[in-house]
Protein backbone atom coordinates (compact mmCIF):
# COMPACT_ATOMS: atom_id res chain seq x y z
CA UNK A 1 0.00 0.00 0.00
CA UNK A 2 1.59 3.67 -1.04
CA UNK A 3 1.86 5.75 2.31
CA UNK A 4 -0.65 8.33 2.71
CA UNK A 5 0.34 11.85 1.11
CA UNK A 6 0.57 15.14 2.93
CA UNK A 7 0.43 17.66 0.19
CA UNK A 8 2.47 20.83 0.74
CA UNK A 9 1.32 24.24 -1.37
CA UNK A 10 3.72 25.96 -2.44
CA UNK A 11 3.41 29.62 -3.66
CA UNK A 12 7.23 32.14 -4.44
CA UNK A 13 8.33 33.76 -0.85
CA UNK A 14 7.06 30.52 1.16
CA UNK A 15 8.09 30.69 4.44
CA UNK A 16 10.93 28.55 5.10
CA UNK A 17 10.29 27.56 8.63
CA UNK A 18 6.61 27.96 8.90
CA UNK A 19 5.69 23.97 7.75
CA UNK A 20 8.91 22.53 7.93
CA UNK A 21 8.70 20.76 11.54
CA UNK A 22 5.52 18.96 10.16
CA UNK A 23 6.53 17.85 7.41
CA UNK A 24 9.96 16.56 8.13
CA UNK A 25 8.10 14.97 11.21
CA UNK A 26 5.47 13.42 8.93
CA UNK A 27 8.13 12.28 6.17
CA UNK A 28 10.55 11.32 7.85
CA UNK A 29 8.84 9.31 11.09
CA UNK A 30 5.43 9.16 10.89
CA UNK A 31 4.89 6.95 7.69
CA UNK A 32 3.57 10.01 5.58
CA UNK A 33 4.84 11.03 2.03
CA UNK A 34 4.78 14.64 1.80
CA UNK A 35 4.78 15.99 -1.89
CA UNK A 36 5.09 20.14 -2.88
CA UNK A 37 1.95 21.20 -5.01
CA UNK A 38 1.67 24.36 -7.08
CA UNK A 39 -0.50 26.03 -9.82
CA UNK A 40 2.60 25.42 -11.96
CA UNK A 41 5.93 23.55 -12.21
CA UNK A 42 8.33 26.12 -12.06
CA UNK A 43 10.20 25.61 -8.72
CA UNK A 44 8.89 28.42 -5.96
CA UNK A 45 11.64 29.89 -4.10
CA UNK A 46 11.16 30.68 -0.26
CA UNK A 47 12.15 33.72 1.70
CA UNK A 48 14.96 32.14 2.29
CA UNK A 49 16.02 31.87 -1.19
CA UNK A 50 15.57 28.19 -2.01
CA UNK A 51 14.17 26.68 -4.93
CA UNK A 52 11.97 23.53 -4.07
CA UNK A 53 10.98 21.82 -6.70
CA UNK A 54 7.29 20.91 -7.39
CA UNK A 55 5.78 17.34 -7.69
CA UNK A 56 2.44 17.79 -8.96
CA UNK A 57 0.45 21.13 -10.48
CA UNK A 58 -2.88 21.47 -9.25
CA UNK A 59 -4.81 20.52 -12.48
CA UNK A 60 -3.09 17.09 -12.76
CA UNK A 61 -4.16 16.38 -9.45
CA UNK A 62 -7.29 15.22 -9.58
CA UNK A 63 -7.98 12.12 -7.45
CA UNK A 64 -8.20 12.80 -3.66
CA UNK A 65 -8.27 9.26 -2.52
CA UNK A 66 -4.87 8.85 -1.04
CA UNK A 67 -4.53 12.92 0.54
CA UNK A 68 -4.08 12.85 4.19
CA UNK A 69 -4.07 16.94 4.24
CA UNK A 70 -3.52 19.82 2.76
CA UNK A 71 -0.70 22.32 4.54
CA UNK A 72 -0.40 25.79 3.13
CA UNK A 73 2.36 27.46 4.74
CA UNK A 74 2.26 31.09 4.82
CA UNK A 75 4.65 33.26 2.72
CA UNK A 76 4.97 37.06 0.98
CA UNK A 77 3.61 36.41 -1.96
CA UNK A 78 -0.34 35.59 -0.50
CA UNK A 79 -1.09 39.10 -0.26
CA UNK A 80 0.40 39.43 -3.72
CA UNK A 81 -1.83 37.93 -6.27
CA UNK A 82 -5.36 36.16 -5.49
CA UNK A 83 -4.53 32.47 -6.40
CA UNK A 84 -7.97 31.69 -7.85
CA UNK A 85 -6.73 28.48 -8.81
CA UNK A 86 -5.45 27.54 -5.33
CA UNK A 87 -8.66 28.63 -3.31
CA UNK A 88 -10.35 26.10 -5.38
CA UNK A 89 -8.34 23.76 -4.52
CA UNK A 90 -8.65 24.16 -0.72
CA UNK A 91 -12.21 23.88 -1.62
CA UNK A 92 -12.29 21.16 -3.11
CA UNK A 93 -10.35 19.15 -0.84
CA UNK A 94 -12.54 20.43 2.48
CA UNK A 95 -15.18 19.11 0.10
CA UNK A 96 -13.76 15.49 0.61
CA UNK A 97 -13.74 16.12 4.44
CA UNK A 98 -9.88 16.46 4.12
CA UNK A 99 -8.14 18.66 6.76
CA UNK A 100 -6.43 21.60 5.67
CA UNK A 101 -3.70 23.69 7.24
CA UNK A 102 -2.77 27.02 6.59
CA UNK A 103 -0.14 29.16 8.77
CA UNK A 104 0.13 33.20 8.79
CA UNK A 105 -0.69 35.06 5.32
CA UNK A 106 -2.16 31.54 4.55
CA UNK A 107 -4.45 31.91 6.67
CA UNK A 108 -5.29 35.14 5.68
CA UNK A 109 -5.63 33.78 2.04
CA UNK A 110 -8.33 31.22 2.96
CA UNK A 111 -10.26 34.29 4.91
CA UNK A 112 -10.04 36.34 1.56
CA UNK A 113 -11.47 33.42 -0.12
CA UNK A 114 -14.59 33.17 2.21
CA UNK A 115 -13.22 29.59 3.22
CA UNK A 116 -13.12 30.38 7.09
CA UNK A 117 -16.53 31.98 7.07
CA UNK A 118 -17.74 28.87 8.70
CA UNK A 119 -14.98 28.24 11.17
CA UNK A 120 -16.26 29.15 14.72
CA UNK A 121 -13.23 30.87 16.53
CA UNK A 122 -12.81 30.97 20.47
CA UNK A 123 -11.18 34.14 20.20
CA UNK A 124 -11.47 37.27 18.29
CA UNK A 125 -8.45 36.55 16.27
CA UNK A 126 -10.43 35.92 12.73
CA UNK A 127 -12.27 39.73 13.39
CA UNK A 128 -9.06 41.06 13.85
CA UNK A 129 -7.11 39.95 11.01
CA UNK A 130 -10.14 40.62 8.89
CA UNK A 131 -9.82 44.10 9.78
CA UNK A 132 -6.33 44.73 9.27
CA UNK A 133 -5.02 45.24 5.67
CA UNK A 134 -1.65 45.19 5.40
CA UNK A 135 0.21 41.65 5.99
CA UNK A 136 2.40 42.29 8.90
CA UNK A 137 -0.17 44.27 10.91
CA UNK A 138 -2.32 41.29 10.57
CA UNK A 139 -0.52 38.32 11.76
CA UNK A 140 0.45 40.47 14.84
CA UNK A 141 -3.02 41.18 15.83
CA UNK A 142 -3.56 37.35 16.10
CA UNK A 143 -4.49 36.29 19.64
CA UNK A 144 -4.08 32.76 19.53
CA UNK A 145 -1.44 30.71 18.14
CA UNK A 146 -3.14 27.92 16.83
CA UNK A 147 -6.78 27.83 16.31
CA UNK A 148 -8.58 24.28 15.01
CA UNK A 149 -12.20 24.48 13.93
CA UNK A 150 -14.14 22.60 11.34
CA UNK A 151 -11.43 20.29 10.01
CA UNK A 152 -9.35 23.34 9.56
CA UNK A 153 -6.09 25.04 11.43
CA UNK A 154 -4.63 28.24 11.88
CA UNK A 155 -1.76 29.45 13.18
CA UNK A 156 0.65 32.30 13.32
CA UNK A 157 3.86 33.48 11.90
CA UNK A 158 5.59 32.34 15.67
CA UNK A 159 3.84 29.01 15.73
CA UNK A 160 5.74 26.57 13.78
CA UNK A 161 5.68 24.37 16.49
CA UNK A 162 2.02 24.42 17.65
CA UNK A 163 1.20 23.94 14.08
CA UNK A 164 3.19 20.81 13.95
CA UNK A 165 1.41 19.39 16.93
CA UNK A 166 -1.99 20.42 15.77
CA UNK A 167 -1.21 18.94 12.89
CA UNK A 168 0.19 15.82 14.30
CA UNK A 169 -3.17 16.08 16.74
CA UNK A 170 -5.57 15.82 13.57
CA UNK A 171 -3.59 12.94 12.01
CA UNK A 172 -3.24 11.11 15.59
CA UNK A 173 0.33 10.04 14.63
CA UNK A 174 0.83 9.41 18.20
CA UNK A 175 -0.95 9.79 21.79
CA UNK A 176 -1.81 13.24 22.76
CA UNK A 177 1.14 12.43 26.12
CA UNK A 178 3.73 11.97 23.42
CA UNK A 179 2.53 14.78 21.46
CA UNK A 180 2.75 17.00 24.14
CA UNK A 181 6.04 16.11 25.10
CA UNK A 182 7.48 16.03 21.65
CA UNK A 183 5.65 19.87 21.79
CA UNK A 184 7.62 20.80 24.97
CA UNK A 185 11.16 19.42 23.57
CA UNK A 186 10.74 21.85 20.79
CA UNK A 187 9.45 24.74 22.20
CA UNK A 188 11.78 25.18 25.55
CA UNK A 189 15.21 23.32 23.92
CA UNK A 190 14.19 20.56 27.07
CA UNK A 191 16.95 18.40 27.36
CA UNK A 192 15.78 14.46 27.07
CA UNK A 193 17.85 12.39 28.92
CA UNK B 1 27.57 46.34 -5.12
CA UNK B 2 26.43 42.43 -4.75
CA UNK B 3 25.35 41.40 -2.28
CA UNK B 4 26.93 39.20 0.44
CA UNK B 5 26.18 35.56 0.05
CA UNK B 6 24.98 33.35 3.05
CA UNK B 7 26.54 29.36 2.10
CA UNK B 8 23.68 26.78 2.93
CA UNK B 9 25.24 23.43 2.79
CA UNK B 10 22.91 20.87 1.84
CA UNK B 11 23.19 16.60 2.16
CA UNK B 12 20.73 14.25 1.60
CA UNK B 13 17.91 14.44 4.47
CA UNK B 14 18.61 18.41 5.58
CA UNK B 15 16.72 18.74 8.21
CA UNK B 16 14.19 21.49 7.13
CA UNK B 17 13.53 23.57 10.01
CA UNK B 18 17.12 23.88 11.53
CA UNK B 19 18.42 26.71 9.89
CA UNK B 20 14.95 27.94 8.31
CA UNK B 21 14.21 30.85 10.85
CA UNK B 22 17.98 32.03 9.69
CA UNK B 23 18.02 31.99 5.89
CA UNK B 24 14.34 33.04 5.83
CA UNK B 25 15.26 36.81 7.48
CA UNK B 26 18.80 36.27 5.91
CA UNK B 27 17.52 36.48 2.31
CA UNK B 28 13.98 38.37 2.78
CA UNK B 29 15.09 41.11 5.36
CA UNK B 30 18.36 41.45 5.86
CA UNK B 31 20.31 42.68 2.26
CA UNK B 32 22.07 39.03 2.53
CA UNK B 33 21.80 35.88 -0.58
CA UNK B 34 21.51 32.88 0.15
CA UNK B 35 22.29 30.39 -1.66
CA UNK B 36 22.80 26.43 -1.52
CA UNK B 37 25.81 24.70 -1.79
CA UNK B 38 26.84 20.77 -2.12
CA UNK B 39 29.07 18.39 -3.46
CA UNK B 40 27.06 17.92 -6.53
CA UNK B 41 24.72 19.51 -8.01
CA UNK B 42 21.72 16.75 -7.94
CA UNK B 43 18.87 18.31 -5.64
CA UNK B 44 18.97 17.39 -2.10
CA UNK B 45 15.83 16.23 -0.76
CA UNK B 46 14.37 17.44 2.87
CA UNK B 47 13.72 14.82 5.65
CA UNK B 48 10.49 16.67 4.71
CA UNK B 49 10.49 15.55 1.56
CA UNK B 50 11.25 18.65 -0.20
CA UNK B 51 13.48 18.75 -3.74
CA UNK B 52 15.55 21.81 -3.04
CA UNK B 53 17.99 22.75 -6.34
CA UNK B 54 21.65 23.35 -5.51
CA UNK B 55 23.24 26.93 -6.88
CA UNK B 56 26.87 25.74 -6.52
CA UNK B 57 28.75 22.69 -6.16
CA UNK B 58 31.60 22.93 -3.72
CA UNK B 59 34.45 22.58 -6.45
CA UNK B 60 33.49 25.69 -8.76
CA UNK B 61 32.92 27.75 -5.53
CA UNK B 62 36.88 29.08 -5.39
CA UNK B 63 36.17 31.95 -4.45
CA UNK B 64 35.33 32.79 -0.69
CA UNK B 65 35.39 37.09 -0.78
CA UNK B 66 31.91 37.42 -1.18
CA UNK B 67 30.75 34.99 1.45
CA UNK B 68 29.48 36.12 4.55
CA UNK B 69 29.06 32.98 6.59
CA UNK B 70 28.45 29.08 5.76
CA UNK B 71 25.54 27.59 7.54
CA UNK B 72 25.46 23.65 7.68
CA UNK B 73 22.11 22.47 9.23
CA UNK B 74 21.63 19.16 10.56
CA UNK B 75 20.15 16.18 9.04
CA UNK B 76 19.99 12.40 8.76
CA UNK B 77 23.13 11.92 6.32
CA UNK B 78 25.79 13.42 8.16
CA UNK B 79 26.40 10.17 10.26
CA UNK B 80 25.78 7.67 6.87
CA UNK B 81 29.09 9.21 5.14
CA UNK B 82 32.11 11.01 5.53
CA UNK B 83 31.45 13.65 3.58
CA UNK B 84 35.08 14.81 3.34
CA UNK B 85 34.78 17.06 0.55
CA UNK B 86 32.56 19.13 2.66
CA UNK B 87 34.91 18.84 5.72
CA UNK B 88 37.98 20.06 3.60
CA UNK B 89 35.28 23.31 2.56
CA UNK B 90 34.87 24.17 6.01
CA UNK B 91 38.27 24.25 6.95
CA UNK B 92 38.70 26.24 3.89
CA UNK B 93 36.24 28.92 4.87
CA UNK B 94 37.71 28.87 8.33
CA UNK B 95 40.92 29.74 6.98
CA UNK B 96 39.10 33.30 5.59
CA UNK B 97 37.79 33.82 9.08
CA UNK B 98 34.56 33.13 7.75
CA UNK B 99 32.36 32.12 10.56
CA UNK B 100 30.80 28.82 10.15
CA UNK B 101 27.06 28.01 12.12
CA UNK B 102 26.19 23.87 12.35
CA UNK B 103 23.51 22.82 14.47
CA UNK B 104 22.58 19.09 15.06
CA UNK B 105 24.05 16.15 13.21
CA UNK B 106 26.30 19.12 11.52
CA UNK B 107 27.97 19.55 14.50
CA UNK B 108 29.12 16.38 15.44
CA UNK B 109 30.42 16.15 11.63
CA UNK B 110 32.39 19.05 12.70
CA UNK B 111 33.48 16.78 15.66
CA UNK B 112 34.29 13.90 13.84
CA UNK B 113 36.36 16.24 11.60
CA UNK B 114 38.47 18.13 13.95
CA UNK B 115 36.95 20.91 13.13
CA UNK B 116 35.90 21.94 16.51
CA UNK B 117 39.23 21.09 18.41
CA UNK B 118 40.14 24.01 19.35
CA UNK B 119 36.45 25.11 20.53
CA UNK B 120 36.89 26.22 24.14
CA UNK B 121 32.96 25.08 24.99
CA UNK B 122 31.55 26.51 28.34
CA UNK B 123 29.58 23.71 28.92
CA UNK B 124 30.55 19.99 29.15
CA UNK B 125 28.15 19.16 25.68
CA UNK B 126 31.39 18.91 23.30
CA UNK B 127 32.77 16.02 25.31
CA UNK B 128 29.50 14.41 25.68
CA UNK B 129 28.63 14.24 22.29
CA UNK B 130 31.86 13.04 21.33
CA UNK B 131 31.31 10.07 24.06
CA UNK B 132 27.80 8.78 22.56
CA UNK B 133 27.76 6.99 18.91
CA UNK B 134 24.60 7.09 18.26
CA UNK B 135 23.09 10.28 16.28
CA UNK B 136 19.61 10.66 18.52
CA UNK B 137 21.56 10.25 21.42
CA UNK B 138 24.10 12.66 20.93
CA UNK B 139 22.38 15.66 20.46
CA UNK B 140 19.46 14.59 23.38
CA UNK B 141 22.84 15.08 25.61
CA UNK B 142 23.99 18.55 24.05
CA UNK B 143 23.35 20.44 27.03
CA UNK B 144 23.48 24.15 25.74
CA UNK B 145 21.12 25.18 23.17
CA UNK B 146 23.64 27.42 21.54
CA UNK B 147 27.27 27.59 21.87
CA UNK B 148 29.57 30.32 20.27
CA UNK B 149 32.91 30.10 20.23
CA UNK B 150 36.01 30.53 18.02
CA UNK B 151 33.82 31.88 14.88
CA UNK B 152 32.00 28.65 15.09
CA UNK B 153 28.23 28.52 15.99
CA UNK B 154 27.16 25.11 17.16
CA UNK B 155 23.45 24.34 18.31
CA UNK B 156 20.79 21.35 18.74
CA UNK B 157 18.60 20.48 17.13
CA UNK B 158 15.63 21.86 19.30
CA UNK B 159 17.60 25.60 18.67
CA UNK B 160 16.27 26.51 15.91
CA UNK B 161 15.15 29.85 17.12
CA UNK B 162 18.33 30.35 19.27
CA UNK B 163 20.80 29.36 16.34
CA UNK B 164 19.12 31.97 14.30
CA UNK B 165 19.39 34.66 16.73
CA UNK B 166 23.42 33.71 17.33
CA UNK B 167 23.74 34.02 13.68
CA UNK B 168 22.00 37.65 13.55
CA UNK B 169 24.51 38.56 16.66
CA UNK B 170 27.53 37.12 14.66
CA UNK B 171 26.36 39.05 11.47
CA UNK B 172 25.07 42.17 13.19
CA UNK B 173 22.14 42.32 11.28
CA UNK B 174 20.66 44.52 14.35
CA UNK B 175 21.12 45.77 17.75
CA UNK B 176 21.26 42.85 20.58
CA UNK B 177 17.73 44.38 22.07
CA UNK B 178 16.00 44.06 18.57
CA UNK B 179 17.26 40.50 18.04
CA UNK B 180 16.15 39.72 21.38
CA UNK B 181 12.82 41.41 21.06
CA UNK B 182 13.08 38.95 17.70
CA UNK B 183 13.87 35.88 19.74
CA UNK B 184 11.48 35.90 22.25
CA UNK B 185 8.94 36.68 19.67
CA UNK B 186 9.27 33.70 17.74
CA UNK B 187 10.22 31.59 21.37
CA UNK B 188 7.40 32.50 23.29
CA UNK B 189 5.05 33.35 20.10
CA UNK B 190 4.23 36.90 22.24
CA UNK B 191 1.96 38.95 20.60
CA UNK B 192 3.29 41.84 19.10
CA UNK B 193 0.38 44.87 18.85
Amino acid sequence: MQPKEILLMLTDQWADWEAAYATASLNAFFGYSVKTIAADKEPKVSMGGLQANIDYTISEYSNLANVAMLILPGGANWQEAAHNEIASFVKKVLGFQIPVAAICGATIFLGRHGLLDNVKHTGDELELFQEHDDYRGQVNYLQAQVVLDGGIITANETAAVEFAHAIFGVLKVDSAEELDGWREHFKSGAVRV
